[in-house]
């Protein structure tokens, strides 16, 4: 029996109509604080990837030729495509110019729980700014977003890689070491990154103020011994974000992020319900696009792990209850077939959600199709009340019934979809 | 300048807000027919495309082999997969199953106008059913779908793979020649067909027999000079298409489609407005469930090509009016950033759209900018106001201000989106 690929999910109708219902929210949220829907190719010249992360990417990336030999790999992330997008088709709008996206990426890696080699994120960018308000925007609609889908506990650190940049440089590492150090201490990685530290012969002392940076968290208060500029600017995104209404950030110097184009503001969002893989968010400011052919210009984002939040509401206890099936429609003999089409009919088209009995059932069978597939309604035609324009209306839940008119059938639903009706034109 | 991989489109955000409202129509009007969505993978096993469409559909594939050496194929089209997910995961579930998908699928062929390798299909499926009721609900599922976009002009055809394959196979043509026949009957390409007939022997009484099937088109009525039960079975599809009230098929048993695995019912929509490449709907009745190791189950469906639609409606005239930014906050100076992002984060929180100057813009710059991204409203924070708790509300398009209380800015907008206000809860 063939499967889907290792790594990969189907998702049923129930799980499916759960994962529309969160990524509406987030995608209202994302319209509501003024970001606006982009979307890009599955798939992006390698190259675009290579250019963002290093080439240690490919081994992670589902990377193969086309037909025509180009180097192809399937996204394994949003960022890199939207600023190509942006170099390629927006670099003349009005700045600042924000968009979101939403969709499949995928990671060449051995699945794990809420890991998977096809997974989904939601994340949003604001191209062309860099100020401190522009990463205070950017958090308060992720954590805006995040609170949106009504996840209880979650944890918002935000740090700046220029504390801990400037403080490395000052202590003598050289920039083709940067990244190496910077990634050891993400991962709190201490031994490792004291062993490289002292093999360029950074002091001990130096080290220990170093490893104090990354375990600087609190307050804007603990901002105060942070020399430079960084602690002032780190302070005044605070103070926006605050104003914005977001109280759950503090500073967390220790936040990194893994990689080279950060330029100043870094953030996470943790859920701690998820344990160790706990990291639900990440973002902050860089610059991409002269990488990809443009010209410099500065951006703030975030990618959000849709997955990852999923899981993290379903171990809170959050459910999703799907949304039934307004109505089934039963003949109570085969004459009354072409009957029943033309009421479902009639009543699709004023958005009723109908089904139909299609398999020639009789009506005890239908009746119990009808049961199974949770409907709120049955609607029963048979020959006699046809006569008078009428059909049985039985409500599944209660087993309550009564015949009325055809042309009552809506009304007497008292069908209100969520306080809001579709109508043809939606 | 690295672009987007050949075929493949970016999506700004005017032209990805046109696609997600008539996405929208599309899975509204799924829901309304008792169709549910499911998901399967952007990958698969190629295995699985070869069962479905016979190895030569490899030479349109993106395929390659994965890093544990399997072989895998971006989907060319989604019927395959969801039948593959039924067979894994719904094989027990009440039939009949009702399902819609809507997503991205990949061909490798020259790029032309109206087609691209990466391109988006929305279809459904009617699982574990066999009857007229059945392949009538498809049908007017379809047309339902393509009538609420507000295509004009359309024109839905309606065949019976049975009747040719049941002329052809009296008429001696062996089985292996079938599929080849019946794909240049499927082209119209009748010296092709003339060709291969005649090398069978087959007479020339009887192609012109043949050939007159295909041209058999028009009302009920047509099928009157139709031999065994193929005639019967349209006839029925046709009442009940016609009771759900679609007044726009008509018969035509030229309709043959490319494969193999149908097994009754076939059906095209056409918008005439493309000229030659009209199709952008295409369905039939089929199993495909016993090649992918499951039992034999009927099914019917249908697959929408998305970015044919919208180019037919574009063709039509139809626009798309972008929905615009409720609000722009601009702070009047400096000393009022801080109370503009709260207002700002005030208005996010009831569901107002708003942005809000992040780039420490001067009035008269960022009073530009609200217009360049087209905002309904701008709000002007100054120091006087601001004493007052009142702000200055500027209707862009007419240019009005006036001084208003911060708690009654929603309420001067008169902002009723499309007659329903987004809550926190939407």
């Amino acid at each position: 029996m063939i499967q889907s690929p290792r790594g990969t999910r189907d998702f049923l109708p129930n799980e499916m109509e759960r994962r529309r219902y969160y990524e509406n929210i987030l995608r209202t949220k994302a319209s509501v604080h003024g970001f606006r829907e982009i979307q890009t190719p599955i798939f992006e010249e390698a190259e675009l990837f290579i250019l963002r992360s290093g080439p240690n990417i490919l081994n992670e990336l589902y990377a193969f030729k086309d037909k025509g030999d180009r180097d192809i790999a399937l996204r394994p992330e949003m960022t890199a495509p939207s600023i190509r997008l942006f170099v390629n088709n927006m670099s003349n709008d009005p700045k600042p110019i924000k968009v979101f996206y939403f969709g499949q990426c995928f990671r060449y890696e051995r699945p794990q729980s809420g890991r998977y080699r096809e997974f989904f994120q939601f994340g949003a960018e604001i191209i062309g700014s860099a100020t401190p308000e522009t990463d205070a925007e950017v958090i308060s609609a992720a954590v805006a977003m995040i609170k949106g889908l009504k996840l209880k506990e979650f944890k918002v650190r935000i740090g700046h890689i220029g504390v801990l940049r400037q403080k490395l440089t000052d202590a003598g590492v050289p920039g083709e070491k940067m990244a190496e150090v910077l990634q050891k201490l993400d991962k709190k990685a201490y031994e490792e990154a004291k062993l490289i530290l002292g093999g360029i012969g950074v002091s001990k002392e130096t080290i220990e103020e170093i490893f104090n940076i990354t375990e600087t968290v609190g307050g804007p208060e603990v901002l105060d011994k942070v020399e430079g500029d960084a602690g002032e600017y780190l302070r005044k995104v605070l103070a926006f974000i605050k104003a914005a209404g977001i109280t759950e950030a503090e500073v967390d110097l220790g936040v990194v992020r893994g990689l080279d184009y950060y330029t100043g503001m870094v953030f996470e969002v943790e859920a701690p319900v998820l344990g160790a893989e706990k990291q639900i968010c990440g973002g902050g400011s860089y610059t991409l696009s002269e990488l990809f052919g443009g010209e410099k210009v500065f951006s703030t984002g975030f990618a959000l792990g849709f997955d990852r939040v999923l899981l993290a509401l379903e171990r809170e206890g959050h459910t999703h209850k799907s949304r039934p099936l307004d109505v089934y429609m039963v003949p109570a003999s085969d004459d009354m077939r072409i009957r029943v089409f033309e009421i479902t009919g009639q009543l699709r088209a004023i958005g009723v959600s109908a089904d139909v009995d299609i398999m020639g059932r009789k009506m005890a069978k239908a009746m119990k199709y009808a049961s199974a597939i949770d409907a709120r309604f049955a609607v029963i035609v048979g020959k006699e009340e046809a006569e008078s324009d009428s059909v049985v209306l039985r409500d599944m839940k209660t087993g309550e019934q009564k015949v009325v008119k055809t042309g009552e059938i809506f009304r007497e639903m008292g069908l209100i979809r969520d306080g809001y009706f579709l109508t043809e034109d939606n």
